[in-house]
C-alpha cells in the first residue's frame, strides 16, 4: 500500500489483481493524522485499497492557484472516481474558492449526505436516540452562483430549482431509504411563500413519492422543521430539502447531537464520488496526537459501501462502536466517566484495529448497503409553453413616483402589450398603490398581452425599444409564460 | 372600555381625554380567548387604551375575500396604526393569501422582532439563561415574491437585497439594542456562497456598526450560526438577519427555548406597527378556557414599551413573572412540580392581575424601552454605472450541446458583443465544459463589450435581434453593471 501517487506501471498491476484505486487528499491542520488513521485501519481491515494523492489545499492556495486545486488532479479523479478527503485550510482574504465548491460543481455531486447519529450512553448528548441522514441537493438553490447588482440600491440572487436537478435527489433519497432500511422521508421546503420554485420540489417529492409506498413521506415547512429538528431531532429518520435548506439543516444536526467531530459525509455523482468528514481542519491541534478520527472513519466507511465493499464498511464501523463501548476516547469527547479513558489518535487507531472483527454490545448496528442507481424517468416533456407577456425591469433612482412611472409607461405601451402593474420589491405601486410602501430605485413593470393573447419575441423587443428610446434604463426583463394554459409566474403582492 | 368599533364620537372624545386607539384582531380559535385575557390585563393596569375592532380571518377568508381581511380595514389601520392581533386560521386549500404577509408588505412593516427568553427554573427549558432577540428584515429576499418558469424545467426565485432596505433594518436593531441594554448583535449571512447579495447585508451592518462603538458586534455563517443557535442560544444577545435566515432562526429560538407558547413578536413599520403572539390559533383546545395568553401579553407589552408607556409595560410583564414564581401554569406548561397549580386561561389571568404592582422575586427583570428612531443618512449616491455586457437566458430543450449553442453564438456575436461563457445552473459549460455537468434546457449566456469598453442599451437590442431573427428562444436578460469601475456581477463557477 502506498499513498503516494503510483506509477503507471503499479496502477495497471493493482487493477489487475482487483484491488481498487482511491483519490486521496489528505487536507491541511489534522488532516495527514487522520488520514493515516484512516489507511492504518483499512489496511487492517483487509479493505484491498491504494491510494492516489493529490496535493490539495492551504499550499495550493497560497501557491497562487485560487481554487485550491492543481489542474491535473482532475485527470486523476477522472481515473480514480472516488475521493476520500481530509479537511481543508482555506487562508484568509479574499479570492481563495471554497475547494469543496468547486469539486462538487466540477464534478457534478448532486447529492450531499449527512448522517447524524448520537452514540449514547457512550457519548454525552442532549438527544439521546438520535439517528437520522440529510440528503440535501448540491448544486441548485441561491447557491448556482448567479448574482447581479444593476442599481445603485439593490442586488439580487437567482434562486434556481429545476425539474430534472430535483428528480435526482428525491430519486437518491428514495433508493437511499429503501436500500438502507429507513422508513420515512420528510421534505423540506418554504413553498407556502416560494410557490413555484419550492413547490416544485415538494411536487415533484410527492410524485415519486408513489413509485416507494413502503417508504412514509411527510413535507414540512422549513422554519418549523429545522426548529423541531433543533429540539427533538429523534422524531427524523431521512431528511431531503433543496440547497440552503440541507447546509443549515446538516449543521444543525450535527451540533445538536453533539457529533460534528464524529460525522462523515458523502457527496455523489453520477460517476464520481467523495468523501469527508464535515469539521475544520483544526490547525491548533494539528500533529498534537489529539485529533478525533471518527468522522473520517465514518466517510471511509461510507466510501466502502458505495464501492460496493459493505462487509469490511460494517466491520470497521462495528469495531469503532465497541472501541467506543470499552471507553477509549479523543480528548474532544473524553468527560472523565468511569470506565473511560483519554487516548490520542494513535491509541485510538490501535483500539480500532484490535477491535476488527468484534461487534458492539450494546450500540445499536445499522447495516449499510449501496442505494441503487438513480434512473431519471425518460420524458419527453409535452407541456405547451406560450409567451403573454413580460417583466421589464427598470433603474429610476432620481424622481421615485409611481403614478408618473406608471403614466409614462402606458403612454409607451402599444396595442400589443398593456401595463399591468408595477412592483417595488415584489409590493404593487402601481395603479393603486399604498403611501406606506418604501420605494427603492429598482422599478419591475409587468406587461401583458391584451386581451389575453399570446406574442412575439419580436413585440417585446419593439416594446424594449420604445422605452430605451424615451431614456428609461431598462435593466433586466424577465418572459411571462403560460404552461399548459396556466401562469408560470407570480402575482404581485396586492395584483 | 369598548372592544368593537366605536363611533366617531367616541373616539374624538378619547382623543381628547389622552387615552390611545388601538386596532385589535382577535383572530381565530383560541385568540377571542387570550384577547380578552390580554384587555382585561391592560384595564387592570391601568394602560388607557381603547380597542377598535377589525374583522380578519377564517370568516373573511370564507366569505371569499382571498386576503382574509375587508378592504375598509386599511382605513381604521391608518387612523389607529398600533395593531394588536391574536393568531389566524388560514383555511386549507390554495388561494388564501397569509394575513401577515398581506399586513406586513401592504403597510410596510420592515422589522419583525422576536425575543426568546427562558423562565428558568420555573419553566423547563433545555437550555436555562436564555434571553435573546432576533431582529429579522421582513420585506425582502426571496419572500419579495417576484418567481418566474421560464422553461419545461426550470423555475427561478428573485432574491432581492436592498442598500437602503438593509439600512432601515440594520439602524433599528442597532437603535433597539442601544436603547435596551443589549451588549451585542451577531449578524448572520451566507455572503461566502451570496457574495454580492448576502454580501451587501454584512457589509452595510459593518458599515453603520461603526456609529454604535459601545455594541459588539459579530458576523456569522447562517448554517454555522443556526447550528449554535439551536445548540447554545446562551451566547446571543441580539441576532440580526435577512428575511428567510431569521425566518428560520426566530422558529428555532421559540421551539429549543421552549417558549412557542410565550413569545410575543413585533413588526414595526415607519408609521404602522402591529404586535402579536407567534403560536397558531389551535382550534382544537379553542373555547376551553386551556390556552396559554402569555405570549398575546408579551405581545401587548412590547406594544405598550412602543407607545411611550414603558411603565405600564413592566407592570405588566412584572406580574405575569411573579404569576409563574407563584406556581401559576396553563396545561402547556404545567408538569407536576411541588408548589405548581395547573390553571385554566381566565384564573392565569386573574392571578397576573392579582400581582399588578408585585415584582417578581427570582426572575431577571430586564426594563424595556423604546428604540430610537430610525433615520437613513440622507445620501445621493454618486456611484458610476457603466453597462459593460449582458447576460442572456435561453430555453433550448433539444440538442442540448454547449458546443453547438456556443459556436451558433459566437456567429451571431458582432464587433461590439462578444460570447465570454455559457453556464448552466452557474456552471461553465462552454467553452472548455466538463464532460460531468448535468444539462438542463436552461442556458444562460454571457455577452461583453469588447475591449472593455461600455455598450448601450440600443446595442443589447440589436444582440437580441439577431438572436430572436435567428430562431433563439430567449427567456430573460440580466445587464451586466460595473459600478465605480468594479463587476457588480459575480463570475461563472470555472469561469
Amino acid at each position: 500500500m502506498s499513498s503516494t501517487v503510483m506509477s503507471e506501471k503499479s496502477k495497471s498491476e493493482n487493477l489487475v489483481e482487483g484491488t481498487t484505486t482511491i483519490s486521496l487528499i489528505k487536507g491541511d491542520g489534522i488532516g495527514p493524522e487522520i488520514s493515516n488513521s484512516v489507511i492504518r485501519i483499512l489496511e487492517a481491515a483487509g479493505a484491498g485499497l491504494q491510494f492516489a494523492e493529490i496535493e490539495a489545499g492551504e499550499k495550493v492556495y497560497l501557491s497562487g492557484k485560487t481554487s485550491g486545486i492543481p489542474d491535473n488532479a482532475w485527470e486523476t479523479l477522472r481515473k480514480y472516481p472516488i475521493l476520500l478527503k481530509g479537511p481543508i485550510t482555506t487562508p484568509r482574504g479574499s479570492g481563495y474558492k471554497s475547494l469543496n465548491v468547486t469539486i462538487r460543481k466540477t464534478l457534478g455531486l448532486y447529492a450531499n449526505l449527512r448522517p447524524a447519529r448520537t452514540y449514547d450512553p457512550f457519548v454525552k448528548t442532549k438527544h439521546p436516540g438520535t439517528d437520522m441522514v440529510i440528503v440535501r441537493e448540491n448544486e441548485e438553490d441561491t447557491y448556482a452562483g448567479i448574482e447581479h447588482r444593476q442599481t445603485r440600491e439593490v442586488t439580487q440572487c437567482l434562486k434556481i430549482i429545476t425539474q430534472p436537478g430535483t428528480e435526482k435527489i428525491v430519486r437518491y433519497a428514495f433508493e437511499f431509504a429503501k436500500s438502507n432500511g429507513r422508513k420515512k422521508i420528510t421534505c423540506m421546503v418554504k413553498d407556502n411563500i416560494m410557490k413555484i420554485t419550492d413547490g416544485l420540489f415538494n411536487e415533484v417529492f410527492k410524485e415519486i413519492a408513489k413509485e416507494y409506498p413502503e417508504i412514509e413521506t411527510e413535507s414540512m415547512i422549513i422554519d418549523i422543521g429545522a426548529a423541531l429538528l433543533a429540539n427533538k431531532p429523534q422524531r427524523f429518520d431521512v431528511v431531503l430539502a433543496p440547497n440552503l435548506y440541507g447546509d443549515i439543516l446538516s449543521d444543525i444536526a450535527a451540533e445538536v447531537t453533539g457529533s460534528v467531530g464524529m460525522c462523515g459525509s458523502s457527496n455523489i455523482g453520477d460517476s464520481i464520488a467523495m468523501f469527508e468528514a464535515v469539521h475544520g481542519s483544526a490547525p491548533d491541534i494539528a500533529g498534537k496526537d489529539i485529533a478525533n478520527p471518527t468522522a473520517l472513519i465514518k466517510a471511509a466507511v461510507m466510501m466502502l459501501v458505495h464501492i460496493g465493499k459493505a462487509e469490511i464498511a460494517n466491520k470497521v464501523r462495528n469495531a469503532v462502536l465497541r472501541a467506543l463501548e470499552d471507553g477509549y476516547r479523543t480528548a474532544d469527547i473524553y468527560t472523565g466517566e468511569p470506565n473511560t479513558h483519554k487516548v490520542g489518535t494513535i491509541a485510538f487507531t490501535d483500539a480500532i484495529i484490535e477491535r476488527l472483527g468484534k461487534n458492539p454490545e450494546v450500540l445499536e448496528v445499522r447495516n449499510f448497503s449501496k442505494p441503487g442507481k438513480v434512473v431519471l424517468k425518460p420524458v419527453t416533456n409535452l407541456d405547451t409553453k406560450e409567451l403573454v407577456g413580460v417583466d421589464i425591469f427598470l433603474d429610476q433612482y432620481e424622481n421615485r413616483d409611481p403614478e408618473m412611472i406608471g403614466k409614462r409607461l402606458e403612454k409607451l405601451a402599444d396595442r400589443i402589450l398593456k401595463l399591468k402593474m408595477i412592483t417595488n420589491r415584489g409590493v404593487k405601486v402601481y395603479p393603486e398603490g399604498q403611501p406606506e410602501t418604501f420605494l427603492t430605485d429598482h422599478w419591475r413593470c409587468r406587461f401583458v398581452a391584451i386581451q389575453g393573447s399570446s406574442i412575439t419575441h419580436n413585440q417585446i423587443l419593439a416594446l424594449l425599444n420604445k422605452l430605451i428610446t424615451d431614456g428609461l434604463d431598462v435593466i433586466k426583463t424577465e418572459n411571462l409564460y403560460e404552461f399548459n394554459g396556466k401562469p408560470g409566474y407570480s402575482l404581485g403582492q396586492g395584483e
